[in-house]
């Protein structure tokens, strides 16, 4: 028995659930998770389907294509097992990236890390406690474009699935935001829409605002402007110091990422448009 | 066109989800809303599913009964339109009745309330203001026993789904439990299971907790351990004395009520055992 | 014995709390809350004390006087029975307004309430429910300068301590912010800085975050942009519609906002440029 | 300029703090931050002061004495540069170790740690990788006894302010929670008094509550009875496994160990009977 993990997303019409569970029940398959939406603005239907079939891929694949190409969706299917394939990038700060390793040795993150880029060669020794390839890639404005190139080399090369800028301070190129759509998340260190771009911390002190937050979203070319996956805050007040919110911030910042990463990895997020379904 | 709510509960098998989407389309449905869940423990399967139809209450029964039959299954149809009506209880705290009635007057709480009832005759007054009928049931030790009589007979006369005990500080009696089974939901103002019986707050404040909370759960013979529906907290300190935790309790006690019954007015909630599912 | 309640604002120097307790000691004054906090940034000192003593009010400000002048400081002192008086405001949604009315005759808000005003005439009822003096000053463009006079002359002849816009939704000229500057506090239905100005919760939408909030802040000139007393969120996701983030929104904006009057009420909020020290 | 902390524990009376904070001024003491509080029931005075001050240790106590012996308090001075020196013990989990390394490196704690001592030598490289010291202390029935003299012993030579018993899952015998009373403190991982003894999230699953938390508490000799110095808590629902509280629950368990320890570090924790007073 195999444990499968389907995703769709097609025009919502009349008997869909049927079909497909329909197709599942041929290939044998008992259901164990199922969720699933339709967004009434545009009338999209979004589910997650996890099962067991004794089937093989491809078999599984045969039950389910006539369904995909009649609906005309997206249907995703893939092995619970073949796990996906993450490739980190960090900066100065680390807290993000050992909250990732340590939740990866510990078996919360069904992920493969095949490596992680830095622009800090600091990381490396974090990389190697944690038996992950490391590269240092140095990004200065003349550099730039040639660190972009490697990181996309690196993506086709080691078949990357997602990225993860785990507080990777550089800002992306259009080309590389556009390459990798819909598969580069973010940890940006506010609560979105509040506190865009550079120093969110400073801004929130400077507002005196009660709460702070973190937001991890995809990156798109309009800057901490992607689609939001997850969000949380933590309580401040007067007394704390732009210090003090950054140690706050941190907690949240490491928590939202590695909730977004999870979710990813579990094949639990849809993109619809510029928001996205997230079946927690 | 129709909006229906069904719920199911039985042995998960093979081609469960199948069968019932078969039977719905029969009917013409267009599922809106739905949600699932296999007990791994006992292997229950609980599904609600919310669609539109153009058959009759009668015709979408037709449809399913065979399926629920095959299955061995419990299944709950009805209109969205055919709203619970729920008996509420209060005695002499007023916020969490004052609070359903102005959800139920907001249009939050798609219920009718066709009775109050009150061992505190001032509670009147907040009833007739809301328009709903109020009757005073003291309760003394010689007449308890007639007071849960009146109440059985009002469930009965006046078809009550379900009774909403609204800090309703009277033990009710194992007949009446049982009369009632998942019937009858209660507020107790602590993070059960701590601070069971009699003055939670105080038992708080004397732990030196720093969180209290309230649960919403089923009434069962065995006092504060009924299944848990709905519970939350909020922070306290050395500071608050146990008349702060009162007041900042009584926010936390109306906002888990709220929620848990809507959620049984929504028919969110599946019974498995000694727990609930709640699909929220 | 009367219980007094002190706050001060000053240029922090040495001695300073040392000074006032000095004068405190004179009037046998006993200590029962005390909190402070100095502003690294501009080195203002604020303080607020709670003391019981035998003196009368004339006797504890002679006492106090002398270190006010000589610290060129702001002091306010008045026995806790000298309760604040407050007058509201609402629009068509009355969530906010049943809220304070219910924690005012719960003895959750130590406040007098001697005048509601509303542009919605069906406000009136629930003012009389709870024995509020009622008013009704109806708001369009060729009456909104006659309807502020009216406000200006109520806040002075009523002797207002301040006032709460409990989801007033109609913008004040600058007069009425620069008259009641620091006295006139708002419930806006976002976590600010996002979503600023009309229909928050369309716009929360829209951009798809997965927290909603609220923020009480002090009403100035700039719409939305008035030092910040309290926020707080709720969770939201995918499936949340506007209609069901205004209900969850709610329960948020009534919460906030009845912490920022009971901060107000209660002199714990010291204002601070553009930025409130609140002593919770 | 040195910056000090102070902390006073005495009976209540007239003219406390005008004594304090007198002595400070006979020192050149600049108060930067100060809490207070005053509990009701036993009329016990607790408060913390920080100020930055000219004099020496010696002079500052010097000039506090008096003021500590006429009142009959327990003082406590220390520059803040003179780091609390704490031993952790860890078992087999740990996040919790992890977390408070990285936090240490981080500069989050202002702590030293000595030593770490597991009954686990795989910890032996987490210490390492940290550059803290580690000792292998196995734990049996026969060695028990011994492994407490070792751990009395060290507190002992290496100067241990407090012990953190960072998921260190052994009990320990009332002869090292008496010697260590008020300086030992274990993270539980329920939100007591919920889910006593072993296995907390078994318990937790089993009785289907909606939140689970974490608390972090001194060890005395009733087991999880000991005072509550930090809760939290996280939202689960039926579909959460034991295994999904678990790794929930680190999160939680992370978070409070890490802030009992950040306030025990920073004498921001002060214990009143079974109580304690915490100026966060």
């Amino acid at each position: 028995m195999t444990t499968y993990i389907l995703t769709i997303q097609c025009p919502d019409a009349p008997g869909l659930v049927n079909r497909v569970t329909g197709a599942l029940l041929e290939v044998g398959a008992n259901i164990t998770e199922a969720a699933q939406f339709t967004d009434p603005d545009t009338r999209i239907f979004a589910q997650r389907i996890v099962f067991d079939s004794p089937a093989s891929l491809a078999e599984a694949r045969a039950a389910l294509d006539p369904v995909s190409e009649a609906v005309g969706g997206t249907f995703t299917l893939r092995p619970r097992d073949a796990r996906r394939r993450v490739l980190i990038m960090a900066s100065r700060e680390e807290h993000c990236l050992l909250d990732l390793l340590f939740r990866h040795r510990n078996g919360e993150l069904d992920i493969d890390i095949p490596l992680i880029i830095s622009n800090h060669e600091e990381r490396a020794d974090l990389a190697h406690r944690y038996g992950i390839p490391f590269e240092h890639v140095p990004v200065t404005p003349e550099t730039k474009t040639a660190a972009e190139k490697i990181l996309l080399e690196r993506v086709e090369r080691l078949g990357i699935d997602f990225v993860v800028l785990a507080r990777y301070m550089q800002i992306l190129s259009s080309e590389v935001c556009h390459a990798l759509e819909g598969r580069i998340i973010n940890i940006h260190h506010s609560f979105l829409p509040g506190f865009k771009g550079a120093r969110p911390y400073h801004q929130a002190h400077a507002r005196g605002v009660k709460l702070i937050g973190a937001t991890a979203h995809y990156v798109t070319t309009d800057l901490d402007e992607g689609p939001i996956i997850e969000q949380d805050v933590v309580r401040v007040d007067h007394a704390d110091s732009v210090e003090d919110m950054v140690r706050l911030g941190r907690d949240v910042e490491r928590l939202v990422l590695s909730r977004a990463v999870r979710y990813q990895a579990e094949d639990r997020v849809i993109l619809l448009g510029s928001k996205t379904v997230v079946f927690s």
